[in-house]
């Protein structure tokens, strides 16, 4: 991770792993042939709802961090995925998150996550414990 | 809030609500007649270890945005604030958060909350159900 | 300013600048009575073509910051702002700083600054030297 | 780039190019065999006294960007470096930039740029025109 990251304490501020989050998960969409780009450009807006994260040990400065994330559970209209947040050197767990998110449409109103990109979502089981 | 802070859906950019949080709480301490600063200066630091995030309506550019904080429970090396995100303008209760944090010394192992700032923090009732 | 602004050198990272010079220029045109977001939802974008920042001396943790802003040149297409960020205890000049802005219609092309907005921005001599 | 860097007009926000410019100073010095964190460890911090950008074209959510850096002049305690913001799917010019940066010891204080990271460092002519 980069300079504007770090605090004065030498480590990352705790807010910037809410946006490795968000870049992991537009990742997890991306690997699956959806790009959040041309989701919202079809309608769908998907925002997050609900946050949790648990620290476990500091991300430094230079560290390499790799970010798993995967889909916890799916509805029609809601997706709650979970990341595990990884020092890339040591493989040491930093951090274990969740994030929901729901889909809204163009004129912010609750809508259905379009079926194309239900499928792309397989829900799995925690591999890291949250 | 601030345009730096809004995302292209022109809402604000959700991880900045843990930074309007971490304001908050250093607020609260002044106010109590501690601040953070000294604190970190007299050797200890309060390192965030979990974050919760209820999102409930979206805050938008240019809403002036006020946050209320209180401490929700107290240990000796562990103190936890409960939030309460508000559109100013319409008292309209936008988020509800909560964050642990765990107080640790200079060489970064745990460590007690001092004497004199435990007595500021005085437990409350959550204003606000979270 | 706040604990997530600092960098690991103790020291207010130094893009933050530019959002405090972007928060006190929406100050400057409140405070003549325009708001920037009536601006954009009457359909004129001022967008930043330009940036000069000159750091003198660092600003640190908790210290509280005065951005003085002021035009320095307008034309029916373009405004140029000047900045002087200080400490506010002291009045240290800690920055000066240039931003460049252009007047961009909803299609994103060229356009005028609306002449009410004009009238409201008058240029003045530079009370700092850049 | 990721969604936390646009802002309501569906662009990147202004202040994030400052980050990737560090972002690609960094790199720059470590493709040649030194990084900034040995650096500080070694007890000189590079501080950035000067910047400027010229922004011609926006980018946009999800464009791929692309950050060229070179050193445009370097002196026993003071360092330039240059940048080319570029669209990397169109190499399209999006901006360009400047950063002065001055050498201080840990007591903050202006030093010497170490000899070993001045032989690293091989000012060039612009490749691209500021």
């Amino acid at each position: 991770m980069n300079y504007s990251e770090t605090d004065q304490m030498g480590f990352v501020y705790h807010a910037n792993y809410l946006v490795w989050m968000d870049m992991a998960r537009t990742e997890h969409l991306r690997e699956r042939g959806a790009t959040y780009k041309a989701l919202e450009q079809q309608g769908t807006f998907l925002t997050v709802t609900d946050v949790r994260i648990r620290y476990r040990l500091a991300a430094r400065y230079d560290d390499m961090i790799r970010v798993r994330c995967w889909v916890r559970d799916l509805a029609s209209r809601r997706v709650i995925f979970g990341y595990a947040i990884e020092r890339a050197a040591t493989d040491e767990l930093l951090a274990t998150g969740e994030t929901s998110l729901i889909a809204l449409n163009h004129g912010h109103t609750l809508s259905r996550i379009p079926e194309h990109v239900r499928e792309l979502l397989e829900p799995t089981a925690d591999p890291v414990r949250l």
